[in-house]
């Protein structure tokens, strides 16, 4: 592959004035310009964007970091990061930490050895104390759904304890009253905030929360269809279950098909994210919207002003809201 | 941030010394490795990614292109080199063409300009002749989902045809013989490979194929709704329906679910990936299964394997072979 010198020895300039050409600086000849870009063109030269990085101390790309790039929820979060991306002719560096803290640090790391300008990071196994050193070595660093107080003007999260208590609220108010939840087993923020959310609407309403209503499993489809397994196995009396998210939600309506029982008739159910599968699924799931394309937006417009020192004005830091969508899964208490 | 000058200095010892110890150099003392390393934990001192790039002229990163990451078929596939990539502990860089000529070079040019090491390219939208350039310039790419007769050695690619042959073939041999077709509306080789699959298999067995059974859309479940909305619209006596996708199977779906019409009784429908969502929407979908995964990791391999100029030897250039999934949205014709 060419270099830089065989382009300034074909375009008959110093290696300085290619430099400049190829870095767009001001006041540069057009005949250099002209000359140099000949040169590159004859050579097939292409400019170094690492050379370039080094240069100008970033590497033009974002980082970001998600638990799993296959899961349909950061699909979504990363193709609002890259939109933005795009338009500012920027590219993304994806790292995913699975929720596990070694591998988030693993993931980080790299990312920051290579001089993301900005990061947006989706972490749920660090501490609060090691995030927020990280934050103060990397100016453009954001959080993304989740909230660390030291440096909460940099965290863009969600009320998980509000979605979920609405989702029970709406089920209460269709007359139901023995409400199942199947839980995220994940040891992170969201899952007890959404579990909190859960039974402080059923308490509010007078209702006396009941261990064995509530199941855990993996947030997918098939932790979703094992934990109504067991809400079945157990003879509960349910008539209604709200569920962590809608991909558990997805497996939970699959298996109570299969068995017979009749979709919002003889068991209401309720989503969490309002994702691609929730208008999908049969019947169309009634659900917990969280915005999560214009928080991905917010985050990574905030990263790079952080990243490029423009002054930021966010006050306190807000949290963004969920909203209640509602589809055919859910009907009145029968 | 600090820099190698100001590690040599607190070490006491001159940069080169310092650059031999961070770049595991042979030779080095351990005095000078102890002192080294000691500075650069005081002072916080991160090797810089991009100069270790300039200097090994590879960023240690693989680039993908995809079409959209936020489609569930590409996070399965960038989730498969993920994988492969961790265990070699290199990141992934990604970029999005959108089946787009121009998006598609510039995000290639991108990746190429950050020195991936290696590439793995979904392209739609490039030109044969332009692919066989770019993969005479970076050793390392490898074409993923397509056939490009020059650089057949460096392409993993599906039989297509024998997918749609295969899902069509199984709805003939469950008694249908009016068979409607949902086809991508994207001009790509996929989607005309599949239909001339799904023709075949109706020729082969003796059915003219009718232009009034085949209806077009997005590649989504949206898509996928609409054109079942415009095959029931145009009263065509289809008791079953081939699918370019399973997303747009699952609007399809929806759609028929919506209208009262019984799935698989009074409307079979086959699929096209074995994604996610076929095990999830209801009833769940018979399908031909898309090896993404195992062509995800040959193609990262393949990739890794000629940007370390070690010896590959693929003979003919195989296409990857789909197969059949029964589940439960197929019966024979009532």
């Amino acid at each position: 592959m060419a270099t830089i010198k065989d382009v300034a020895k074909e375009a008959g300039v110093s290696i300085a004035t290619t430099s400049r050409v190829i870095n767009n600086a001001p006041n540069t000849s057009q005949t250099a310009i002209a000359a140099v870009q000949a040169a590159m063109k004859k050579l097939g030269y292409r400019p170094n964007a690492n050379a370039r990085a080094l240069v100008s101390k970033s590497s033009n790309t974002i980082g970001v970091l998600v638990n799993d790039v296959s899961a349909p929820f950061f699909g979504t979060m990363v193709k609002a990061i890259d939109t933005i991306a795009s338009e500012q002719e920027k590219q993304l560096l994806i790292g995913s930490g699975y929720h596990d803290a070694n591998k988030e640090r693993n993931a980080i790391n790299l990312l920051i050895n290579s001089r993301c300008e900005s990061l947006v990071v989706h972490s749920k196994g660090l501490s609060d104390d090691e995030l927020t050193t990280l934050a103060q070595e990397i100016p453009g660093m954001v959080i993304i759904n989740r909230t660390v107080p030291a440096i909460a003007d940099r965290c863009i999260a969600l009320d998980n304890h509000r979605g979920a208590y609405l989702a029970t609220d709406y089920l209460i108010r269709n007359g139901h009253r023995d409400i199942g939840y199947i839980c995220s087993s994940h040891d992170i923020e969201d899952a007890h905030d959404r579990l909190a959310g859960y039974l402080d609407a059923l308490r509010d309403n007078g209702i006396e929360p009941k261990d064995h209503f509530i199941e855990y499993g993996e947030p997918d489809e098939c932790g979703g269809e094992q934990a109504m397994v067991n809400l079945i196995a157990k003879n509960t009396p349910i008539t209604a279950v709200a569920t962590y998210n809608d991909d558990m939600a997805a497996g939970c309506l699959a298996l109570l098909q299969e068995n017979g029982i009749r979709i919002p008739e003889e068991m209401s159910v309720i989503g969490f994210d309002d994702g691609h599968i929730a208008r999908y699924i049969y019947p169309r799931l009634t659900t917990i919207r969280y915005p999560i394309q214009v928080m991905a937006s917010e985050a990574v417009k905030l990263s790079l002003m952080l990243a490029n020192n423009v002054p930021v004005e966010r006050g306190e830091q807000k949290l963004f809201m969920p909203t209640l969508v509602r589809r055919a899964s859910v009907c009145q208490r029968q």
